[in-house]
């Protein structure tokens, strides 16, 4: 036709960090074999964020990979401003990788008035420009149809079970719920591990004074070793509480693990003081330093590849769901 | 000024019902002290669905109410189709009500490549123009979030507990959870009730064949009196199983309770044929007959009332969260 | 640059059908040399459709054929829930095929307070994902604008009328619109077939009781070959009651021809106690099994080889338009 | 409450015109006992509108009329820009009133590659801040199907329909449509005044050279008082045409009518030049000054009341519908 | 009629504050003659921002203030999370009320592959579901078109002007704009108080070294009064070359103006060893400490009533514009 | 797999015109190698505009010029035609190119009750369909934001500055804006041309009556060339008095430059009776033809390349930046 003219197509993949742990960054672009966009970002005095790209991202599929870490509000906008900033550079796709999902706990009204911060999460995204979100256990699994697009679920229950697997006696382990919110992970890890179920329940106390809670162990753990098992371990109250509970009922030993090690205000010295054997993250989040540092029984496994062959399948229009069959 | 007329202002309330579960919506007009607006709806012989209101909706605050039970994919087009015709009736507010959510159990990809039927669900109801959505006993709560805007979540438990709480002798008395993924729901029961908590969990026998589950009890239930609580029975095949798992774990009594009776299939049969002494729902959905003709251990509470309550608190700008202060 | 990873494009193309009418979907698949992709779909006990697509539908151009045939709002459900299963997936676009569009009628509101179910489908569509439409002469070309994005409408035009002129001598021939809306349609084969025109128009009539109707022939019909035009047969009876008309008024013969052939309810008995001597379809919607199976004066012709061309034109980017140029 | 402050509701409706047809905009007001809103709006040398109300419209109903007269895209703009203004400076509604609904035509695509410029025109009023659109006689009743939200839709045939009704004998008249899309528009004066149904036909004569067009007259014409109707007469071309075909076979006497008297370009010539006794029309649109200036055969009534009414009624939240009740 | 209920409307005005700028909102409140609503907000541990209102919104036209202070990005995610928890709690409607809006500056790209920060913070309050926007003195007024909806612009000029024109001998007064993009306001001043307009001007000196610039003194200043005027003052470095570069033109004193006091990072020290005979602003944003305690030429006027003005005439549907009529 | 069939991709650009300067389209075209794509546009007798493209759009990759001249409200409309066309075609992309955007000047509310046309424009487009704006030389930069996508915003300061460098002695040069509003432009050429700045300044008169000012000029321009820089004339009565002020300050001589020559109403006048010695304006609008025939002293340079430039790297995915990166 007269008025066309034509050239061959061709995809470009670009790979976008923020500031929040550009270690993980690093991993995931290195198992990529790319290099992470150079990019000039800062705060300005008043702590409004500057970004800008040091290469164009015109017609590139474009992946913005940034830990909702402390401090959290920040980084969250900050990753809003990145992909405003793509949206208006011509990037032909935008994904939005997040490690760890931000406000994924405030994801219902638990009573009145409140806010759901989680669907307003995916919504600020979906605003700003985001296409596709490639995240790793969220807090729940309705949490993707918060978001009106793709959303890429990834599972670290492989690498930590598999991992805590070949660490412990099989035939003495028992998986264990922390709270009853819980108990459909643990369900997943009894089948994986073959193992049985207990649960820590916590219960007011109707023989004490008001909202006086006990934590009821349902289900026997006594001589066995005991997995504790949670999608994210925060100031560590509830899951060194269950610990605790545990030990008391006769548990032989406990292991703790949790895909985000968020180890915020006093879980430092919790976990210092407590009397599990092993604490097992991925580094979805980074370790705060005092943790890192010194501490033996703090185990950290890379989400790296696994975020690295998601990213790989989605680029060339391959299968993440196939990066999880074997469950 | 020269250009203005000002007339005092002045809020209507209508109720209109799909023709789902017209039981319901005229209980609950009735608790209102209005009359549900004559509608004419009909289906044409190829099943395409007419609709037309007898009065006008002009500038009035409409309530349209619709359980979507079998045919389900039929009844959630009536009343998309309703709020259609409002919307272009220049009603002021559609205030959709689903006493039984439809489609809720799909509210996250299980697997890869399925759909989020749920918030597809809420997407529609606001594609066709809902403003609001009034609701008992979401599957999971983070539903609300499906809906980008005021989603009010009624509560059948203490109309339930209170029930069962009065029949049974409370110090025997313990809430199960059917499966790992309702404990949540029990843990809601145990406060209330101050019972001790259970749970039926499946799990893969290692040492038989392939997939082939066995109903482990964890908690202690010999000699009690169990209530297996959940928010929905269908085809009543898992919370059959759970009794009976129950029972074989020394139950003395198994009582069932869950907010939505669905009663498809097969449940008919199950429920005449099971132990269980008797079966607890709200009239969210209307009995299949077969049931609610001969069956003494059917008890069916009405939920009229409370939605009733709820509709008024919306209308008249109140608080619906004040309506289950005493949780 | 430093950030950025190449590799050559390419397109693909994935077929996916519901379940309203797989024979159809069958032919087109083969017409376009590729299979139906595997999917996985049926109802739950309550009426709740699951699907799951066993291949990945990742970056490919997606095309999911229903024909909105009874249960109509059970198939439409289904499209939108493969839809939505589409968008989450990362389909690269999503053309929905409906050789038979549901709801169509509806489309204006007749009296006040009615919905435009038409306008609602088109936008239930794009809400659920749908970026093009493409579909077989609609009842009304306006339709087309209830979507916000392309619509690619097919005619069924050329077929039918070589089907008719080759059958009849044109000589004879006279085509009849029967009624005052169907006008426009029985213009176009009449510039396509060389022949006159004639309405039959219901008319009340003054002389007799209330709301009773005459039908009127406008126009010459005695001693022709009257061949009677619509879109689509519904029930029979405005058809089988304007060919009386015809016959009444000296008509030789009448054929009876429509893109649709819904035939519900009454349909069957009415064609078959038809003094019309041919009524021939397309095959966009099923014929209904006691019509199909035993009754020589209905001609169903294939548009399967119309809608594999369109689809074609549409992946390779070429030009559905070019299709009916020589109309 | 602590933290509220409450004050009485009322409603304020204010009137708003652009300069297209201001003698229109008084005729409303004056029935509806307010004033224009004072505007100061005018045309920069560059062409381009400057629009600003002289009154706060914060909180009010407001009403915004143009006629889409010649310079039509200038009205169109002037109105968007009108609405725009309206929904910066707080409106709590803006209904746009458009007697003559410009573009209306092009309602589908007749031919490949065409805009539907009549959704188009909905979607850029929709985008400007319209809630609800008031409008008359719409070219295509589908086009209310178009805007996503209300449409008051009137009709003038009351208006013109009786005013013939008493102008003539109604045992002569026949109702002719003049092409085939407008037979549905006839069918509805057949049905009011009792009279049969005539059409005239284009078609090509296969006896002459290419695309040469006859104009058949399908039904009695002979000896009969004809009433042309249709929606809007623009150049006058098909309309004249139609008439004297009208008088080739037979007609006594012919009378013109339609809602819009668009009559641009040779309209003026061909109107005064023809044989038809009279043309009827509604002022939705200014009369060029050369036709209402002298011509005695030209007739137009007055649409104001019509739309005053609704506009009342969509102000005090009565019914449109009832309006039109009588047909 | 039969289907409807009818009451007496009302409106209920409730004011809401974030934590940024609590001082501020307890004085707007006090003029409005209201008391904030009482709301539970705090942080988690790990940053996570949890908020509650602890009366119901329902129904009620909500005023949500909050000053984009440090740290920014949390007060704009506390925000937007108000929004969140109000649109869900059915508030009728939300005004989003910003004395000093944030990331005003990013208001355009100013080189390739930029954010335009302005823009998305407009689109993310839209998104959490602000109906209106009303602010103060925006750093351009361009910003107002970026929010699809009512922008409320309140100007400090008046307040800021009339405090000035007191304290000076006016006959001695010029008005200077400490760089080119500040000259319209800089006009704006000039107008008010009859005075002479100066500029300074960066340039770069082309004798000496690549992008060393001079601050050149573009109008007459020597024996002058200057008041150098801004919108916002953060690390002061900008205003205080501006003011050196006045006295080292001979100004004989120079006075420092602006709206917003953001005050950041080395602004404190930059205030304290300025020749600026004084600073004045108003208290949109809180004065950082070190500034407020013990600096008497500091001077910080209250905007609180203007900022109540408007909101009274917001809710009661008065004009905001009216109340700067004397500009 | 088996329901996948796959093509390689390619990517094909076609570059449409509409009516309003297709000088410039053409020359744009040539420079890109390609032809304008033929395509039917005129105008109906009342106005309406109606385009249909001679070639299919499929899938291509589409630029649409149109030059906001006047009648500037039918080209607006005219573009939104032609881009409504093109979505409907199944463009694979639109790009909107605005050599001149029109209602720039009103991007902002002046004053109360005003709209914001310039962002009614910018949401005009993207409802029609557009995926990206490129424009040159925006009235203010912020219209940027009022664009939710890609904006590619060129600049013809080099090709301006450049022209007038070369034709005059730089060390007598000075930059000088025509009023507050332009000072940033002035600034920019000031660093380009190495030369000071002045301003003219308007500014009320105190001691004469009401609403009378004066030009001021401040900054020294006594004996230099000045060149007055602005981004568009249109009268020329701001410009035209400008220079007779700086005339009056002693100045040599003055130059006038601006990108955007709308010289409407009493511009060609003012220009020609003006000492201004030369004019120079790019082709983004067509030059009014009393002007550009017979005048020496107006100069009118190409914008055509820049255009063709930016055009070439949006459609090979290159850098729009880079273009510019001289400044």
């Amino acid at each position: 036709m007269t008025g066309t003219k034509t050239t061959g197509g061709k995809k470009k993949m670009m790979f976008f960090s923020g500031r929040a742990h550009p270690e993980l960054a690093q991993e995931v672009a290195q198992q990529l074999g790319v290099e992470v966009v150079p990019t000039k970002a800062f705060d300005f005095a008043n702590g409004e964020i500057y970004v800008r790209y040091e290469e164009s991202a015109r017609g590139a599929d474009c992946f913005v990979i940034q830990s909702h870490t402390a401090p959290i509000n920040q980084w969250i906008m900050e990753q809003l401003i990145m992909i405003d900033a793509l949206k208006r550079a011509s990037a032909r796709s935008i994904t939005v990788i997040v490690p760890f999902y931000g406000y994924a706990r405030q994801d219902k009204k638990h009573r009145g008035r409140e806010p759901i911060s989680a669907r307003l999460v995916a919504d600020l995204m979906a605003t700003a420009g985001a296409d596709r979100i490639l995240t790793v256990d969220l807090h729940t699994d309705q949490i993707q149809g918060f978001f009106d697009g793709p959303v890429d679920h990834l599972f670290a229950l492989p690498l930590l079970a598999d991992y805590v697997g070949t660490k412990v006696d099989r035939s003495k382990l028992t998986v264990v719920s922390p709270d009853a919110g819980r108990v459909r992970v643990a369900d997943r890890w009894c089948d994986r591990l073959g193992a049985p179920l207990a649960i820590v329940h916590k219960r007011r106390d109707k023989d004490v004074a008001n909202q006086v809670t006990v934590h009821e162990v349902v289900g026997e753990v006594k001589g066995r070793v005991c997995v504790l098992v949670d999608d994210m371990i925060d100031t560590g109250g509830t899951i060194c509480a269950a610990a605790d509970a545990l030990f008391a009922h006769g548990a032989e030993d406990v292991i703790v693990t949790a895909t985000h090690g968020v180890l915020s205000g006093p879980a430092a010295d919790r976990l210092k003081n407590s009397r599990v054997s092993e604490f097992v993250f991925t580094d979805t989040l980074p370790t705060p330093g005092e943790l890192s540092a010194d501490l033996d029984k703090i185990k950290v496994l890379s989400i790296a590849p696994t975020i690295a062959s998601a990213v790989r399948e989605v680029f060339e229009d391959g299968s993440v769901t196939s990066l999880f069959d074997e469950q």
